[in-house]
């Protein structure tokens, strides 16, 4: 028997330092295998960047031994990336109907839809790829269909539950599969690789059907006023319930924001919400009813500038405007970062005379700590690779594994980048790949980089001042300037008495270079930077970038 | 008798829109006081602002008409922008002892130490101000020496709490005069001014001493290990707090941070703070003890990026650094806003092998719902202003009065800058005056304002590019240039070829100008501009800042 394919690698290639942009790599001698493949949103120090992709140098490398790409769930952090991925690489895709409907989706907007082979998988199948088998295993999570993967591989049975949580009263589907977790734990799992994300949560995650009976709560309560409900556009279920508690309440529910619609309209194709007749409509129809009997489900309910609750708040979209009375429910909790401009709309919109309700109105879709041990229970894993959180939720991942009887070197704290190397008998780190985040502007996928977002730092807390100066080319005398141009400084109008005493630095600084005849161009724009910079400190305690352009006239 | 005293304003120039930046006037007749002075931190979209103040245009218009300021307690958000205000405006100012202590170390270190008078007020004393007398009321909150105020007014008194909680069980000082507010309900109270924050927050907010007993428990759990407590450097309470639990547990305190060792040394000067002997030390003498009979208090439990924690998080602080093992206690809750940083000190610390506690280690300093609806059946007011808070829990503090039997339309949400007229038949916005925040950039004082912001968030977000070109100042020929300098946009080294294509582009626009016969400089400029604008867009979904800079040569 071939040695090597008693032991397994997993490579995580994103995910472990950058939070969001999910992609673990798994291999066994000649094959590989991808799990997930997100995007991660920018960190605030990220000045400019759209989006964040990971670093596929690695499978670049190794094209020719990849055999699929297998998806847990459809959230922007697991499938975000495979456009760009794919652009790549055409590597097939296997995953649920709703995580492929999301995934075909984003393919055609890339004009990909062509150039991929996929395979919808339903929970209990499996699928073989080179010498790994991976079975799909129902679970739940804050959006349909998801997934988790049992790895079958010669070295053993890697679990890795994708995003979960257990919900015994799911809005959609059937319960996670526990059974069948314990059926595989009692078989032997070599390795269990769980959501960490939630793992200083005490106790169990309360249901979905948690929120639709506060739905109906508060439908009742408002009967006379008009309904807006901000919540995730992938969180299929929850707009099931405010569905199901408008049709309940005698209400019109009217669908808004581009990624509400796109994403509804692919889950009811598929049958993954049930919408009664003559309940839903279309936004231009919304003024043939009264404020009363309509409720607007609609993105934004992260502060996002430009979703549509940020742009009701703001009072400037097209067809809807807060009048006194209107509730506005926050059907969502602020992802960390994203508190201020939470509170930001919700200001904005209860000065515009709205009622904001965002108490009890939603669930998470992870796992607390109870959950956690559950799985851990069922499995009973010889190792533990805590995935999915910020470095500290992995720690005390670890620290759960630990006390659910794990040895402390059986638990391993991987960072992007690393591969793990595992076996019954073996369980190392052994080596380290290039991996990590490629920043995305605009049209530019990586090149924009660390000394590029150094000087917009630079630039955005202090501004710039450009000193244009001609000289000649014979002599090296001044023909023209020093001209001063500044921007985000401070005001020209204000400020012109020390925009002259810049130019006097300069006219001195370069009677200095005229006299020691310097003729370097470095050396004379270091000159003025280091004297007008030194100036300038002195004077504002501030730092704006000098960018000294020099031309030459002969 | 004068009708104008039957009347009394209340104009909030700040901390309404701008959270922080609490300072609010009062008028009766021919007198102005002022209560409060305080400072904000920058929103995020203030790029490289340092702090905002308070405009004071409406003071300084009537500087002769002006009292004395009134100060509730000694955080940042109260006193902060007094040194700025005294430099206009030189206003005598009434505080108890350990507020007027942290005012006049501010006063010192902006030299004015010698040109502002001061008045130390105790407790249930008052102060005569023209025709108002206040009085200073003892409350609880996260800074000793809190008050409260009731403004004697002919009109009637106002009663403004200042940040307050309610705890029976204090660390320094005693419990809330709860008589007092009583008291002077009975009598008539004509309006309360009551603090905000917690107002979500059901129930009441739990005593300092509860931290002491959770400091207790750590100080015994890990003995064997160092420990660092991050908590804010004004809170000291709980720096007595962790002192008597350092000495229950037989360990040195080194105090760490410019502002945790400034403070404690003025709270120690005046008594209110009880160091036992022995138990202090200077952070050079730490290593001569073992580091398990260490306790460090540090500043940074905000994820400020320059506080000791930071510095030690990120390795960079001189005398400490992490050892696995050490024990980081976070006494805070992060502000809204400073999530992400407080979470990546913590990771950055995990992944140094410390382990970080955040949990049941930090008690609010402010009221919840109960505490609030105590003082409104206590003071019984005839009106209401909810003041400190974000707007939304200024309405659902309006929502709590409404509650507590007054009518709706006798509580008012002011705006900053509104003009409140009240007596015991008239309560009305009447008037609205100059107010808002100045932006303090270095030591520049509003010369920031929102075009340089505006180029700031432009810089920050897309970089520039400087077109440089010399012109003939009699042909208009080009005949230097055009010479491009990029900054924040693309890695220049490999974007040559895009770069060579904008010079391109600004050859064929100089070219047409050329033929057309333009010579207007602005012409010329805004040409350039829309050109190579286009082209980028076209070329990268990217807007970097262009900045054509021309200078001519005869």
């Amino acid at each position: 028997m071939n040695k090597d394919l008693q032991s397994v690698k997993i490579i995580p290639l994103g995910g472990l330092e950058q939070i969001g942009m999910n992609i673990t790599a798994f291999e066994c001698g000649n094959d590989i295998i991808i799990v997930d493949c997100g995007l991660a949103f920018p960190d605030d120090d990220m000045l400019g960047i759209d989006l964040v992709i990971p670093d596929i140098t690695y499978l670049q490398e190794n094209r020719s031994r990849i055999r699929g790409l297998l998806v847990t769930h459809g959230h922007e952090d697991h499938i975000g990336a495979i456009p760009y991925v794919e652009q790549q690489l055409q590597i097939p895709i296997y995953a649920t109907k709703l995580t492929m409907g999301l995934i075909e989706y984003k393919l055609s907007e890339h004009g990909l839809l062509d150039s991929v082979r996929r395979k919808v998988v339903s929970y209990g199948q499996s699928v073989n790829l080179g010498c790994f088998r991976i079975e799909f295993i129902r679970t739940n999570h804050s959006i349909a269909d998801s997934a988790a993967f049992a790895i079958h591989t010669p070295a053993g049975v890697i679990v890795h539950t994708g995003d979960f949580k257990v919900d015994y009263t799911p809005v959609f589907g059937g319960v996670i599969d526990l059974q069948r977790f314990g059926e595989l734990g009692k078989k032997g799992v070599l390795c269990l690789m769980a959501d960490s994300t939630n793992v200083e949560r005490p106790g169990y995650t309360p249901s979905e059907k948690k929120v639709g009976k506060r739905f109906d709560h508060l439908f009742d309560d408002n009967r006379d006023h008009r309904l807006i409900i901000a919540t995730f556009a992938s969180n299929v279920d929850r707009v099931q319930q405010i569905i199901n508690s408008a049709q309940k309440y005698g209400r019109k529910v009217v669908l808004e924001g581009r990624s509400m619609v796109n994403i509804m309209n692919i889950a009811a194709e598929l049958g993954y919400i049930h919408v009664p007749d003559n309940t839903l409509i279309d936004i231009d129809m919304a003024k043939e009813y009264p404020d009363e009997k309509l409720v607007y489900v609609t993105t934004g309910s992260q502060g996002e500038s430009m979703a549509a609750l940020s742009r009701i708040a703001a009072n400037i979209h097209k067809q809807i405007s807060i009048v006194p009375g209107d509730v506005v429910i926050f059907s969502s909790n602020p992802i960390p970062g994203n508190e201020k401009s939470v509170y930001r709309v919700m200001n904005e919109l209860e000065q515009k005379g709205a009622r904001v309700i965002h108490d009890d109105t939603h669930v998470s879709g992870q796992a607390c700590r109870e959950e956690l041990k559950l799985i851990y229970a069922l499995t009973k894993p010889k190792y533990a690779l805590p995935v999915h959180g910020e470095f500290r939720h992995l720690k005390k991942h670890k620290e759960l594994a630990v006390e659910m009887g794990l040895p402390e070197e059986n638990v391993k704290l991987l960072r992007t980048g690393d591969v793990l190397t595992l076996s019954e008998e073996f369980f190392e780190i052994t080596d380290h790949v290039p991996a990590g985040g490629v920043l995305v502007d605009g049209l530019g996928v990586g090149d924009v980089g660390n000394i590029v977002l150094r000087d917009r730092q630079h630039l955005a807390e202090n501004g710039l001042i450009v000193v244009a100066l001609t000289l000649d080319a014979l002599t090296g005398k001044v023909l023209s300037g020093p001209d001063i141009v500044t921007r985000g400084f401070v005001y020209v109008r204000e400020s012109e008495h020390l925009l002259e005493e810049c130019r006097m630095v300069i006219w001195d600084t370069m009677e200095k270079i005229g006299e020691k005849k310097i003729t370097d161009w470095g050396r004379i724009k270091n000159a003025i930077r280091d004297a007008l910079g030194e100036f300038l400190w002195q004077r504002t305690k501030r730092s704006p970038m000098i960018l000294p352009v020099l031309s030459e006239v002969e």
